[in-house]
């Protein structure tokens, strides 16, 4: 079976539409629906100068220039680069729709472009991010992995995520760890077709906590938590100082990197290859890829949005989606 | 004037000593005085089967093969790959020497391998690491830099070097950053020859605090701190999400960036080019530039050590000194 993707552009004033209609400006040899106003997609299209063929939603749609859109209407029309709050709505009822389309086998993943959270909150909608509105849709627990697609293929997945500072410390604990390796291990396996995966654990401290002296909890949680989890067979390297684990020769030896909070692990992988770098969400019951930027709202509508983190996350998907396929 | 440089090997049972003879093995056109017991810089050519000259410290000795030697007599022999603390007197003393020769303006810069702080201590010496050793010894506060020498030129100063993650966010102070920052600036100007050097200053929360959501830090103390500098005339950018700062068409605008951190600013600048990565201390009276790497005790008197660091370390060094040497 051919895989269908959902294709959720995000908040509708920021580039997330015009990109999908660029990423369908090619044909392509698998099924992309899009959630959203398909005047939206209209509109990006004109503004742009590129044809679009709006199709229904279950059409075969894979020729350039067309797609199928399943319609989720807004409550104003768009305007591009001033985001309207009213939209809310709409922009978290596209992504609720594609969840139950990907949780009821209707679809078999979702590529999702950028949202805008102070927009969503200002529409009065509680929101803190996509990841977490689809691990809650879903009832799942999921982590959140970074990764750039192509050689070099880096990816690092998040013990914390969007955590003040002096906040990580203390949420670094056993339950979390073993929780997030277990998960990124099932998807290093399931989704990503990795035999036995290894995976490197980076310290909390610097220097990996110097046996103690900067630090102890590599010590006392980290390294206790991972000998727990290398009795179950997981296959882990580690605690090792950040600063030298990202070298060429050392990432040949692992499948993943799991970095203990967002400043430690995502300077590098974007450095590595922005262009490249992809948002996905593992522990969910299908594959989940999402762009690695922002609304960039100041280019909404000029069409100087680089297109290629949306079709990496396209390309990715479709891949963990043709695995999954198989595996059903 | 040409610049007349220390070179102090660091650690004997290392792979200090053996890059020392390594980096002499080529004529140059600037005077090096290596610090150390000749006795184990002999060895290091013997187990390598590299020709080695010693000349006296004041010598000029350029040409392949010689090296200009100030000896600093160890307690007892060498034995390459097993360290032993009787020595740490002689290492700690051929830096505080050649550190005197540097401040009473006999040398114009030093150069540095890897030292062993396990080691020393266990000889009874108090030693955090050569950078506090050598502020100490010049009585000046100092900042740690470290940077790729030749293209792309990345610079990382570090505002908190070696501290457990969980005392960072109090760590980060109004009066620490201007410090820093101040030291920072000079050193850019003066040593780098930059005459309006421009410095991005990461945020300690990942988004750089995302407007108070993730953290206050950078409005509480970052950014007032960087606005009364700014009021002096430094050209600072930020504060800026450090996932984002290293993209290169943002890098291509500063001189420097300024990390908060270790973990947030060393894994990408290592990743950019460990082989070409060096340490350099900011806020002496003379330039000190070391290798970035560790005593690599496994490769010691094998030969298999990579020479670039050191030699990065030597050119950088040499190009600030004879810049210093211009503006005396």
């Amino acid at each position: 079976m051919t895989p269908r993707l959902a294709l959720v552009p995000g908040e509708p004033a920021g580039v997330g539409p015009e990109l999908c209609v660029r990423l369908v400006q090619a044909p392509r040899d698998h099924d992309l629906v899009a959630y959203c106003d398909p005047d939206t997609l209209l509109a990006a299209a004109e503004a742009l100068g590129l044809p679009l063929r709006i199709r229904a939603p279950e059409a075969v749609a894979r020729t350039a220039g067309e797609l199928a859109v399943q319609p989720v209407p807004q409550a104003v029309p768009v305007r591009f680069g001033e985001p309207d709050p009213r939209n809310a709505g709409a922009v978290v009822g596209a992504l609720a729709a594609a969840a139950d389309a990907c949780l009821h086998g209707r679809l078999d993943g979702m590529v999702t472009g950028p949202t805008h959270k102070a927009v969503i909150n200002a529409g009065g909608i509680d929101y803190v991010g996509t990841t977490e509105l689809l691990a809650a849709h879903a009832g799942r627990e999921v982590v959140m992995m970074l990764a750039t697609v192509g050689a070099p293929e880096l990816r690092v997945a998040l013990a914390t995520t969007h955590l003040p500072l002096r906040a990580v410390a203390d949420a670094i604990d056993a339950g979390l760890l073993t929780r997030t390796l277990r998960i990124l291990h099932a998807a290093l396996r399931e989704q990503f077709g990795i035999a036995a995966p290894r995976i490197a654990v980076l310290g909390l401290n610097p220097h990996a906590g110097e046996d103690g002296r900067l630090g102890r909890e590599e010590l006392d949680v980290i390294a206790p938590a991972m000998a727990a989890l290398r009795a179950e067979g997981l296959r882990l390297e580690g605690p090792l100082p950040a600063d030298t684990a990202f070298l060429p020769h050392r990432l040949a030896h692992c499948d993943a990197v799991l970095a203990m909070y967002h400043d430690q692990g995502l300077p590098v992988l974007k450095f590595s290859g922005f262009e490249r770098a992809v948002n996905i969400t593992l522990g969910l019951p299908y594959p989940r890829v999402a762009v690695d930027h922002g609304t960039a709202l100041d280019l909404a509508g000029s069409g100087r949005a680089d297109v290629s983190s949306l079709e990496a996350a396209d390309r990715l998907c479709l891949r963990l989606a043709t695995r999954g396929a198989q595996e059903r």
